[in-house]
């Protein structure tokens, strides 16, 4: 089969990989619906991220079950499965308390843009959904694979609840998503920080009420402004670098939440400004497991709609397009059809 | 009058002070009852933290109203009272929240080691108990102006909760009373890391079930050991240095809460190593004033002790003493009588 490798900085390649197999007992072929690029998949593409070797790619993902390992109970071949990330064995204490992401017997699933893929731990892992979906419904669900309970888990650890003002820094497909997050958890007021047309209109769409493009203190600044010179209940960080994490933390008010996951790239928090910040902080990988039963639910029921992130899709031979296109924001997200 | 004023590292003088005098309407005069050492005064005293000019000492007080400003209502002359070390007006946002100590009129009170003491904004940030109290109920209460109330924001921080198991890093007065805290908040297990006889005595007659000596990575594999190997819900940090605040985080488990009191000092957070910590931070100056009447009440009734980590007592002319005493860590804390 042909599947994405990354040789280097902007340097993908669509070609020839080992099938995957049933490698342990618990493991599960996967046929690809769909897969995607992350935005955390452009650190290495960039070279901010160095690779040791031509590493294949893609870690979102969603399909029918192909093959299962002869001590998965939980799924059969046939049905259509979602799962996170990372995969988890769900019964670990890490997983007991929902931080399926820090699972101790965790496994990065990082071969997902290819036409099949093996995901250990299935039986932990994996959801599978109630029928084989309408194909319009496939890029929301492929969306829960990673950055829709990503931008979720960001409202979450933010705090978010019914009637709070919340700021969203990071206009990627993760702080879009984590504008609805905070939209379907009942806030009142979302300050989407952002300076591109295209994903302002989404922004919108998703439940933004205010827009501020200003970035660092200037940024800092607006969100005082909009909050009463306060700052604001809950500030969602979607971006990992040092100037969104202090913007997230200075547009913060005191006792406030920050919910951050952006992947952070070079950030040092200065113990004494965080000290006199008087914040609240968390975040990490988002435990993406611990919410796919209830944004499922959302997503099948149709009171959520994480799909419109992708407004490019792509045959998955195209693979090296859809990284272009995101890396020179022409996309907010490309979805890849094998 | 005569009182303490910091020249520089290890030297302190009892000598003349201008006697305080209602300069704001909003300002109150106290005839100190007693005052004490703080932890964070030995950053200045050992040179750790510069002082520009020979600088006037104390934060923590308790005394009789002796004079008020023209606009105070809330107390009168007579009345015994306590304050925190930040005065704050208790109207304005932050205060609202719950937060004082970012009061955005908050003034630090600087100069309590002496007989008199000016409190700004004594209407917001002063709390008058039900009746003169008995001489042996004077350091208890003295305590709630700083250091119990320290203590306790750090156990709240840290989301103690009646059943979790509970870690305390540092076993200076506000690390004991964090225990202390952490015991009335109704935790089962509680873990104080000290390596101090005395101290250890008094942290588990405070409610302690277990000692830790080890400290630093030594430190962090013993509290797994004792935790099932995943770390402690809740985790008091205390100290306020780069080691104490990563065996805070270390010792924490996936999801857990540090809360942090410890004024840093060279603290920096790496971001990657928080992200994959996964767990919650909160901390700062504590919010003493929103902590005052219901921790006074439980004084009042016999609940708490908090007194007890005053170990020294001496009359305020042997302020230098004082100082000398905890700088050796012969003393957990010397109370001061003018």
């Amino acid at each position: 089969m042909r599947g994405a490798v990354l040789y280097g900085p902007r340097d993908v390649r669509f070609e020839e990989r080992d099938v995957p197999r049933i490698v342990k007992p618990t493991d599960v072929i996967i046929r690809i619906t769909a897969t995607c690029v992350c935005g955390s998949d452009l650190w290495p593409y960039r070279g901010i991220q160095s690779i040791a070797q031509p590493t294949p790619m893609g870690h979102e993902y969603c399909g029918i079950v192909e093959d299962i390992g002869s001590a998965v109970t939980s799924v059969k071949p046939g049905q259509f499965v979602i799962g996170s990330f990372f995969a988890s064995d769900n019964t670990c204490p890490n997983c007991q308390v929902g931080y399926q992401s820090s699972c101790q017997h965790a496994e990065f699933v990082s071969t997902a843009q290819a036409p099949l893929l093996r995901v250990p731990l299935a039986d932990g892992t994996l959801v599978a959904i109630p029928d084989v979906p309408s194909d319009d419904m496939v890029p929301s669900l492929l969306a829960l694979s990673d950055v829709m309970g990503t931008g979720w888990f960001a409202a979450d650890a933010a705090n978010v609840k019914p009637g709070k003002t919340v700021v969203v820094v990071g206009d990627g497909a993760v702080g879009l998503l984590g504008v609805l997050s905070a939209k379907q958890m009942g806030a009142d007021r979302i300050i989407a920080m952002s300076r591109h047309e295209s994903r302002q209109k989404l922004a919108r769409e998703f439940g933004a009420t205010d827009i501020v493009t200003a970035r660092g203190d200037e940024g800092v600044e607006r969100i005082k402004q909009l909050t009463n010179g306060i700052g604001a209940d809950s500030v969602l960080e979607c971006v990992g670098t040092q100037q969104s994490m202090m913007q997230a933390i200075q547009s913060t008010r005191r006792g406030g939440y920050v919910g951050y996951v952006g992947v952070p790239h070079g950030v040092e928090l200065n113990g004494e400004q965080l000290f006199f910040a008087h914040v609240h902080l968390h975040g990490g990988p988002a435990p993406v497991r611990r919410y796919l039963p209830e944004l499922i639910k959302l997503v099948w029921d149709g009171k959520i709609n994480p799909g419109k992130v992708f407004d490019v899709t792509l045959p998955l031979d195209q693979v090296a397009e859809a990284y272009r296109a995101m890396d020179e924001r022409r996309a907010i997200k490309t979805l890849l059809r094998p």
